[in-house]
């Protein structure tokens, strides 16, 4: 038990020493928009750690880190395991962070391991507007001028803001991921849902990953004096947007009894000119909705379009409605499922399977490489919050069964 | 017709310049906050039209402008006409401005009117976060230390950013509003509703103003991921507040057909985090409710309260509710309605007598001097929004009848 102490330490170590790489106060919560100060220093960890046990490291044309033992060197085909360090705004310690230490604890423990360390950038999609950006510029998903346009907080570009990180527009389709370089993708997440937390399991393998479709909807009114205007002569926008978010929310129950896991969720909300004594005259919200198969992303869809066209039709507001992302559901790879669930057993652990609920990297790069995922447990299904918490055990167990089933 | 030719040509000319002094361009709409480059720049405006036509003018210590006659002095009793010049973000050009205008005109096309011009500073309570801010300092309603916990966005206090635009805290009791200094109070303010465009009026008597409460509502939920999280396990404070902003539409609409006039605004919502992937955490929002008698108000108020309680006990959501004003229904002056109503006779016009929705700082002048007010009809009831309209003809005639009032 004196190396999987160790390991334990080193882990414990890792996650620590990230978390104090934020741009707000720990207590408030962790937020490592990326490209920021924070995240800078978060990826400059993994990097030293990285080269202190014998690796080559690498920054690619789209943000992201590669880390390699010296003796594979790049060129033979390697296991990509990793996952992401940006964090949402008062995110939780775990979500990336963990698939990224478990990849750096594979280097370490296991030398002989042929495995790339991959820090994928812009995961979350709440610093430039579009989730797993990392990824999808790696494999030419989005493009340099998709890029150019998609800008953080401050108004600055995804090339611009990363030019300090390694972004490189020129280089983009030079280094795009060739899949003859790898054996396959193994990312570790947590499962931010209550699944094993609730049934005490450490560890799941992911076999499917739920595809998901993104709108940004603005519904159009009229601002007007709060005192002075009778409730018959309102055409008030955010009234119009109370009335979408419930009929969303009773969509999705709908929806969920019918099909199993399906969730819709506007989690972003503005309204102009927001004052206390002005009729909403203009509201801003996102909607995001997830479904396990693409039949299930079709048939909600339409039902979410319907939805929002019958409310500002009836109450006179205009409407307008984007679809910002579209991401097919993701079958994982069974050989790969397979392995892992292989690697647990000679391990003397039984795991389980599950679907993720959630978007990740591997949804993207899955298409062009044999990919699977491992949850770990996530307290209470707790995620995207300060409260989110992963036993240090369980990571350290993924952790072994990813060395196991790349060594294998 | 000349002098009246003239008089259009002058308020015009007034309500343009100030229209030209805002920190939005025009075309987004007119931001003129309270202690602003562009709010001062208005108020100077009005400081040296009124010099200019032999007026002696002073800044009280609550930050209020006044000009009167040099041959009246400021020992003489005079009434008080007057409005103010701060706006909501993006508002039109005619909210205040007019009352102002129509005091400058009387003061320059009647020199032998006992008239002393006032410029309430922050009425629309969207810089420091309380309505008529400036009387209420005035009159002793709020005292320094209110003044000193109100903060602009700029985190700054009343006092502190008033400082340079006249505020002296110092001075606020020796300068308070005097009855004795006054014989009345007559505002003129844009209707900002539709009862007299419809009509075809141009202006009313305005004989009551109805009382308003208004609260910051906090819903407090748990913030999660939006893909992992499943319907039944959300505690999803914009869910709540959703539920809460269409049954609060419901309420008013309920009290309006029982009492007449009662209006529920939720003007202002901020989402916490406010991520397309996060499930919302927290959700403050604002309530805005009026009605017109003071029996009303406290009943409609515990409807509110109890409203917003079931909501939040229903989803499991933590809740807190702050009244953060009270302002009762205020009848106006029987005597002063009336010699606005003999004056509009004389001058051949009839005039309707209707009740202010909106709150204006007679509501908080009313209780220590003889006040009224007079409306001037807004094209289509729009106030608060650029596309507020009121025709120089009526503004004109305001200024007329005023002129008339105040010489009988």
């Amino acid at each position: 038990m004196g190396a999987e102490q160790d390991a334990r330490e080193r882990l414990e170590k890792d996650i620590e020493t990230i978390a104090g790489f934020t741009e707000t106060d720990p207590w408030v919560g962790h937020s490592r928009p990326t490209f920021s100060p924070s995240w800078r220093s978060a990826r400059d960890y993994v990097e030293r750690e990285a080269s202190a046990h014998s690796c080559l490291v690498r920054v690619d044309a789209a943000g992201n880190l590669h880390a390699r033992p010296a003796r594979l060197g790049w060129d033979r085909p390697a296991w990509l395991c990793g996952s992401h360090l940006d964090s949402v705004p008062t995110g939780g310690k775990f979500d990336g962070v963990v698939g990224v230490v478990v990849a750096l604890e594979v280097l370490r423990a296991e030398p002989r391991a042929d495995v790339e360390l991959i820090v994928f950038a812009e995961e979350e999609g709440t610093t430039f507007n579009l989730g797993m950006l990392g990824s999808r510029a790696w494999t030419g998903d989005v493009g340099v001028e998709k890029l150019r346009a998609l800008r953080n907080g401050a108004g600055r570009d995804y090339i611009d803001a990363g030019a300090a990180h390694g972004v490189a527009p020129g280089r983009l389709e030079a280094e795009r991921l060739r899949p003859s370089d790898y054996l396959g993708l193994i990312e570790t997440h947590v499962e931010q849902g209550p699944g094993l937390w609730n049934s005490g399991e450490a560890v799941a393998v992911v076999t499917a990953i739920a595809g998901r479709r993104q709108y940004l909807c603005t519904l159009q009114g009229e601002a007007n004096h709060a005192g002075a205007t009778r409730m018959s002569g309102r055409r008030d926008a955010l009234a119009g947007a109370a009335e979408a978010v419930l009929g969303l929310e009773a969509l999705a129950r709908e929806l969920e009894r019918k099909n199993g896991h399906t969730v819709i969720t506007v989690g972003r909300l503005d309204v102009e000119p927001n004052a206390l004594n002005v009729i909403p005259g203009r509201v801003t919200f996102s909607v995001d909705f997830r479904a396990r198969t693409n039949g299930e992303i079709a048939e909600g869809a339409a039902r979410v379009r319907e939805l929002l066209s019958r409310v500002a039709a009836e109450r006179g507001l205009g409407m307008e409605l984007a679809a910002t992302e579209e991401v097919p559901a993701v079958p994982l790879d069974p050989g790969v499922c397979g392995r892992l669930r292989d690697a647990s057993r000679r391990l003397g652990l039984t795991v389980t399977d599950t679907a993720s609920g959630a978007l990740h990297d591997t949804a993207i790069i899955a298409p062009l490489l044999p990919a699977a995922m491992l949850f770990i447990a996530s307290k209470g299904g707790i995620s995207h919050n300060p409260a989110e918490f992963s036993r240090i055990e369980d990571i350290a167990c993924a952790a072994r069964i990813v060395a196991e089933a790349v060594m294998a």
